[in-house]
């Protein structure tokens, strides 16, 4: 089999499912134009499909999106060409692709994992920005692929393209998990809570960017996960006339204010790093009035779980607090959660071994770290609880500007040595399992 | 001149305008529709009437919303049948009106002012909310005539029609002025700049409301009108990844929450009461980036101007302080400014003594608090600089809940009441300018 | 009875006295010199006079200072030639003067009270401070009488100089009360609770000061006694290596910093003036341990008891938000009360009657306004309960600089003045006793 | 040379010196009793000993404490019995000693350093405190030896007599520092500056206690010092009458607490661990009283001198924002640096080989984390930069209580561990220089 003669042939392919997708760039739980067409895609290549309910358990679910907007994301998609058929089964926010392909031939389970949202961030339109230049910016405002979840995508039709290519040669079971709501750390979990992970013996992950590298580097294992919990805050208090009745006001905003700073204030632990943002807040309805209502979005983090519970424990006490200073209310719900996770090291050696196969990666690099946090966690260690092995991947290549940036964008090279990373792994875990 | 019997003739007409105004509420500067309704009946009725460019100061308005509110508007406007050529005459934000009568015979110049804007509130819609029962409640979501400004349109309409009616009884000349964004201090200083009150000898204005009284119950003059200053203030970070680059940010969310905290503690002044709110607090784009954008509207009072003045020099200073706190960067900009104002006690005795005429006014309070802001006291000031007099009038009514309240609302009887004091000082005035 | 002879005769003494008193200046609780100083006087002028726990209730004096100052400062005044006998009587903090003249003829009972301590505030020694240059400025580092107390205790000296000199021509009962500790609002109290005002017709009582006036301008009534309340909040954290364990600290310095920070920002009120001070903070032991001790010291004013009491309420929430926001223990302390009073407008009338008798008072003022805290009120209110009349006069002088400032001085021929208002208004009440 | 032996005899010295160091706790800059007992002790062994402005350089030291305070200490060490000869050497904080010996041999040139100050803790009384028990606990009310530097000096005083004893057996040049003011990073560079270790070749430092370990556990270097800067900031504002004119104060306390607040909310680096920490807080004077003073001390730390650098600049910016914000002025000065360093391994093998000639060392762990500052860095960075060699060890005992905790304490046996291993690398330093 000549790994290079099939990537070059997949290669256009993978850049036009990229810039597809990166043109339609749909958000945490509304990926529906985008589930409709990974789902179109995968069917054709004669995969068993699934989607809706069947892929994602929906209580457990974090972070979806108001009725309203769910509304709104579906009318858009009707709007867009998705059948009302396919958006019965997806619709409330239940999206997502599992794709099996099952060999009927003895060998390992293999599960690989793509995630496929989008973010909340205004794409650049200038004209050093790639892809406005090349005109596949997105179409949709206020919403970007900024995190390369576009390119994870097309990386994973290309696997599944492959796969399906090559089914007659390769022995036991392969499960392509297509995951929505990746960012906020809520969505990797409704997936396992679906039992799809739970006899999965190899588990592969990656990433795109995350450092300034070549294509052609590929960091084998990935460690530095934070352990990440995601939660809104919401603050009621009372209104009043602040010119003349300020006394009679309970004041939201000011206890959101106060909450915000002092959650900034937690002190470090000796232990290892950890991090709080609050990256939103909105309060008051009018300049003259004691506001009443304020709601704020955060994030605490850890290297390890007992530091982000450190982190989270401290905020919980200091939300109330906050609330008790003005007199209000607090309510917090967690939107979000993520743990830490580490990968097995023997890929490194498998994909040094592999690599030789391919003049898409040039250098194998036994580990990066992430610093971020990510829910491919949750998969990570549902199989590795049950005595598989996981792996998460990174994928080199220049970047211009970081990661969730409105000039986000990566060398689209990297999406042929992303898909040999995968396909090499899963070449070797086939050899392992034959030479057992 | 039998009062009541023109009063009772009127009130069905005052109720119906109330009503169709408290439906269609628009807030400053995009009043389209009603300025409309207003400037047809007023032209109907056959005075001299003017609106646009010709009734307010383009560069003397305050706190203009942006081009697409305006826009969005005058579209809404269109749908409700506007006509094109009289949306060309007011686009832009130039809504008010204007109505001039010259009775060619000596006499005072009179100026009656009415505010014609509704505020950014979602009204109650539960069945002990009057306009919901009677099904005259806003129908436009998020706004609502919650000050009672369409009751003193309402009155408006009502004088000017009894003006037309009497005019040949009358002497001298009459000026009503319909004014636009009297909440947030913005529209009057448009309509004195453009000279509207420069040659005026008596200048009257009132309130409904205020306090919880009876109906009949009217207060001569007003005291305590609050100078105010309206604000908003933009704070501009830098963004970054929250858990991967923490040190890259500089928290603009943080920054503004500084600011609103340290606001609230300027320290009281030995002069005189003052006043402090952030009312909104807008800020962050995402949950896990650093954010780089806040913004907050507020405003400062102060019993005189110079209370004002120093809380908004205390303000001025903390805003700049915050921001240099978290390295950002603050832009400041006044969006509404009231000064304070005081009545000229004559009119209580006008009042007393013009008030045994009807039965609509019960009983003459001589003065009453506002405790709060109106620019209307930018024309009071005008007219006495000139030598001219002036006063505001309360006009009492029971209140269900108080002003800025979801369920705001008020006895319809006070509109009655509210037309006879206005007709009875224009009477007073006609007597004594003969007298003289 | 010719008064400005007696005055003259009266003014070496009140000099010399005033001049002795401000020498040593001994703050609350603490004033065992100025306390046997003034009980020799008095016993030597043959009234019937008593100290320590015959003058005050001990458990209802507030904010008795530390076991080891009070011991210091027995220490000190032992010193200073206190004999030990005396300091017997007075230990522990049981400071203060009264003294009884009962003519034994029918007539008024009259109370005046002169107030003794001084304050913590280290004394200007600039050539330009009049003490400073005539040397009898403070010779206790630290302590420094800075708000007249040193000239109202000389003027009570004159007064009861004045009544032992004509106590053949006077009718009624005279009980002057030498109060301790009024600094802070703590004696006042414990002097009323020891029954001294219970049976008394007519209470008098005044300051030097307050306003920039002239000598011999009095004001015959007082308005404005702000309530107020005196708190003590300690909070306790737990201390931790600042670099190695930060995260085991708990932070006390941080909770009262936020606490004075939110104090600061307690909502106006529409009822009148309010007032929140945190006058100091003490917190922390060492730069690199993570504070685990932290005192403030506050007040609460307000032009009612009501308006006092709103702001102390909403201080006990924050103290305890405060606390919980870092996860340490705070303690509310309540260490001084004065609340607010009413003058009897009768005096204005009597003063002015009375004062054509003296050169001393050029002008009678009907009131000034105090708008500071005087825990006389504790006084003025028991007798007003009991039917009896109170006033507190205010006696002009010109100031260099306000009070507790550290160059406070005033013209000492207000002494005079003050001695005549006393008088004039004892013999006023003496001459409508015998017109009754 | 049976090192086991002439440790025995040592022994019971350690222990003395040990408890008289504890008994007599002085802090930096006023070792005056401490440096006097050193110095005699040391000149006894017949070292050549230095003092004074011999041994630091007058401005280089850092957080010398006020004139007052010095003077004091002086009088202390006077009445201790102190010759006023030896006084006038070290008055005005020149404290520290340092003993020369000079074999007159060619060989290396060692330094060994011991840091003598205490910190300003109240040690613990209770009985389960061995020094409290055994009756050596400090007689300086407020002073406490909690960071083992007591012990440091017994071993230096240890290191000293078996040099004497055995200087015709060695080779090359030893200088022995015995260095002040350790505590706050503020007395190592002005040793430093003096030139004392311009041609040094070894260093060799160490620290009893860190982790909770067993006796004998010895770590031969250290890593994670983190560099650390130690700054004061004051505050001055303008005072006011809190009650009557609260309008006209600056309030510095306020400014404080801000500044502490945010301070403790600069965010954390992704390069590495950072710290802050606002340890002590003073402000006002008086409960009724604007205040117009506050001061505050504390420090930044960083895993890397960078890591430093970017807090301490943070802080500026943050500090003189606050002083804004309530219009304030603010003035910061350092008052302590310390850089951070690296130990060359080399002496983890050089100290497991020569530890088999004792049995005071169990086991020598490579290295140990710091995790905290140690001004030592700029010795060791000095005699790096000439290209000589450095390390610091870290010398286990079990630990009832953290260090700078008022029960600190430590098992005496592992004096002779400490001595036992800077006796064993100088010898291992003095066969390799005979090897060379």
């Amino acid at each position: 089999m000549n790994i290079d003669a099939c990537l070059e042939e997949l290669n256009p392919k993978l850049i036009h499912w990229r810039r597809t997708f990166h043109a339609f760039p749909e958000t945490g739980w509304t990926e529906y134009v985008t589930t409709y067409r990974i789902y179109e895609q995968l069917q054709a290549l004669g995969l068993t499909v699934y989607t809706g309910t069947d892929v994602v358990e929906t209580s457990a679910r974090m972070g979806v999106p108001s009725d309203q907007e769910l509304y709104a994301s579906e009318k858009r998609a009707s709007e867009a060409g998705v059948p009302e058929e396919f958006l019965n089964k997806v619709a409330g926010g239940h999206t997502g692709v599992v794709a099996v392909l099952k060999t009927g031939k003895p060998g390992p389970h293999i599960a690989c994992r793509f995630d496929i949202d989008a973010l909340p961030i205004e794409e650049s339109d200038t004209y050093d920005h790639v892809p406005a230049e090349k005109e596949f910016a997105s179409s949709l405002p206020g919403s970007m692929h900024a995190c390369a979840h576009d390119g994870h995508t097309a990386i994973g039709l290309g696997v599944a393209t492959w796969l399906a290519k090559n089914r007659d040669e390769l022995t036991g079971t392969y499960t392509l998990l297509f995951q929505p709501a990746e960012e906020g750390s809520r969505g990797a979990k409704a997936m396992v809570e679906k039992g799809w992970l739970d006899d999965v013996d190899v588990f592969l992950g990656g990433h795109i960017g995350i450092e300034d590298l070549t294509v052609g580097q590929v960091a084998a294992t990935t460690e530095q996960f934070l352990a990440t919990t995601k939660f809104d805050v919401h603050f009621k208090g009372t209104a009043a006339h602040a010119g003349k009745r300020p006394e009679q006001g309970k004041n939201a905003l000011l206890a959101a204010a106060a909450c915000a700073q002092h959650l900034h204030a937690i002190a470090p632990h000796s232990q290892g790093a950890t991090r709080l943002n609050i990256g939103t807040l909105h309060a008051g309805t009018g300049r003259n009035i004691v506001p009443d209502q304020a709601t704020l979005t955060g994030e605490t983090r850890g290297e390890t779980n007992e530091l982000n519970d450190y982190v989270f424990q401290e905020a919980e006490r200091i939300i109330h607090g906050s609330a008790s200073l003005y007199g209000v209310e607090a309510e917090m719900k967690v939107v979000g959660k993520g743990t830490s996770a580490v990968c097995d090291p023997e890929f490194t050696r498998m994909l040094e071994q592999a690599s030789i196969r391919t003049a898409a990666i040039t250098e194998v690099l036994p580990v990066l770290s992430l610093g971020a946090s990510e829910d491919v966690t949750h998969m990570m260690n549902r199989i590795q609880a049950r005595g598989g092995k996981s792996t998460y991947m990174i994928f080199g290549t220049p970047l211009p500007a970081g990661h969730h940036h409105p000039r986000f964008d990566y060398d689209e090279g990297v999406l042929k040595t992303g898909a040999a990373a995968f396909i090499l792994l899963i070449l070797e875990c086939n050899q392992r399992g034959k030479q057992r």
